[in-house]
């Protein structure tokens, strides 16, 4: 892989000179940002090609009832248990740990950390499955959910049975690391509970009961939680200082709230030229997203306007819903999404400048941070 | 606590010899077994009182929403979060953990594996935490289930959480059996999980499509698993060979599964004198337990008589739940279950025999074992 500079970024995209209406790091004319896109997807297809074959493999373990539920959810089998050419996802937090460990030990370190990413892998993808049966989503990478495909129990079971098999390739690895890791990630996986919990609990809650903190804590716990202990365990397995290690899980948690920020803005505003999630996707299920809750808490008359358009469910009416991410935005809660994700990066920037003072060591991470930050899906 | 002497025991319930209608290791006149039954309870007791504030404080870690559920489901809070006199149950496992690493290890290896039966009781939890959830279960332990207090969400999110803590403890564990206990522990999650899934999938089932053998496999995996990772993780927390620790596993999943024979005895016919299931229950619920399939697969005309019954759902009578007992009787599904349980406690024995050759040193193991085969509440 080719390492970009750190001096050369932060001079392309200095903090608070984001454009007013693209995401994170979008591109300029003047400034083609093609070089960082592809590090990032070069890492990214490295990380999944090198964990890979260990999530295979740790999923090869299970008994053939759980086998065929992960394997379907990861996309590499059919409902119906043949083969199929599989999207388990994009592989970012397998890449953070692997490009944590090559930053802060070489690329040496690299191989010895592939077990610590398939670990945090599987409790990613053990969340999902139990995120989509609480939350009722049927819809996960383009295929039906595991849950509307097993039933709830078998979901359920699978889920756990990940967070079993993430825990035990850690418990089960004889790096000196291991221990360390295997305790951060059993408590990022608290966090996440904790997260997805506020999240639950907050959407059922009166827009007027939300406060803008609480949303925030709520995203670092359920985003940002995962991504920086990700990066610790990187740092942990290239046998980092504990004050490096705290920097890693810092700079993963603002660039996972960063993304956050930025996946809210385009669930109300869309994302122009891709194709994720359509715009007002978030609005019409009345979705308390942080660009939304800005809003309501901005004491501003669009506030109240808001508060009485969330305050009954959307039927249909797509005017209205075109409306409606118009008095967000009046409210301020694009500029204030916007602003606070520069924050975020920059936060995190400065985090990664602590932990890995070396700007050719630190391009990995850099170039990671910034695709989660400029793309949704 | 008193010892009582492995020879005795041997001369006093010789494998074959059960009465024909009472449970695995019932009482006769002649030799009053008070003695055993009293030194099960004080190891029960001095388990939970070993095991509790280690459960506490690893519950006092866990956020405010995650560790309201826990000691609600632990029983040492109410639903409002006031604190409740607990219930949380037998501590049959943590007991297993502890009398294990003192077969093997002297009363001296005791305290070192706390944390190991504060981890085996964890995971226990959290299975039934999910159990619940999945089998619509509406009471436990005499209180209303967490899931119908706090949500399904709620419910497997705590779930989750005390999965993580459980392997947490042990990953943060400096014994050097630490790293192996978590290994084993975790393969011991993906069973009950496994376990879970059969006893679900074929309670969907038609009754003439269940084995014998795939209900066997389904309770040893489901009941036996845990119980044979406790004593196993005991062994290993003794320092154990790993021979030793195979024969502690094996002995307790054996053990495990007398208990689940005449558990479900106790399902169908009853258990006299005590405040446990009423009689007929598993057989109102049309439940497809050990005695039932081995009725419905006896190849007898009780057996095509039962498989009519169970056909049409239980609707409220009576005599039919009388009838219905009467012809898994009449199929052998009673004798051959007290029979199995007989026979699985004098494998259990004989695997004891093997990891713990000193008849006074295996006492307390043995008197756990005959205990959890006598009660089922």
């Amino acid at each position: 892989m080719t390492e970009i500079r750190h001096s050369t970024v932060g001079t392309r995209r200095p903090t608070g000179t984001l454009e007013r209406h693209g995401p994170v790091g979008a591109q300029s004319d003047k400034e083609p940002r093609v070089a960082d896109g592809q590090e990032a997807e070069a890492l990214l297809r490295e990380a999944r090609a090198s964990v890979d074959p260990e999530l295979r493999s740790a999923m090869g373990s299970l008994p053939d009832s759980m086998r065929r539920i992960a394997l379907y959810h990861f996309g590499w089998q059919h409902a119906d248990g043949t083969p199929a050419e599989g999207n388990a996802g994009k592989a970012i937090r397998p890449a953070l740990v692997l490009a944590s460990a090559a930053a802060l030990g070489g690329s040496g370190a690299r191989p010895a950390a592939v077990r610590a990413a398939a670990a945090v892998e599987l409790v990613h993808n053990f969340t999902l499955l139990h995120d989509d049966v609480m939350d009722r989503d049927t819809t996960r990478r383009h295929r039906p959910t595991a849950w509307t495909v097993f039933g709830d129990a078998d979901a359920i079971l699978a889920g756990d049975a990940l967070q079993a098999l993430a825990l035990r390739l850690l418990a089960a690895d004889p790096h000196p690391a291991s221990a360390s890791a295997a305790t951060r990630l059993a408590d990022c996986v608290v966090e996440l509970c904790a997260g997805q919990h506020a999240d639950t609990a907050m959407e059922r809650r009166r827009p007027d009961e939300v406060t803008l903190e609480e949303t925030l804590a709520m995203a670092e716990a359920k985003t940002g939680a995962l991504l920086g202990c990700a990066c610790a365990l990187g740092g942990l397995y290239a046998g980092a200082s504990d004050e490096d290690v705290e920097a890693l899980d810092a700079f993963g948690r603002q660039a996972g709230l960063a993304f956050q920020l930025i996946d809210d803005v385009i669930g109300i505003w869309g994302d122009p030229g891709r194709t994720g999630k359509p715009a007002g996707a978030d609005l019409a299920a009345r979705k308390k997203s942080l660009p939304v809750v800005a809003a309501l808490t901005s004491g501003t008359p669009a506030a109240a306007e808001l508060a009485e358009l969330y305050g009954v469910p959307y039927e249909g009416d797509e005017a209205e819903l075109e409306r409606t991410a118009l008095v967000v935005e009046r409210a301020g809660g694009r500029d204030w999404a916007q602003a606070q994700a520069a924050d975020r990066m920059a936060r995190a920037m400065q985090e990664l400048a602590r932990a890995v003072p070396d700007p050719a060591a630190a391009g990995g991470l850099l170039s990671l941070a910034e695709f989660v930050t400029r793309r949704s899906t």
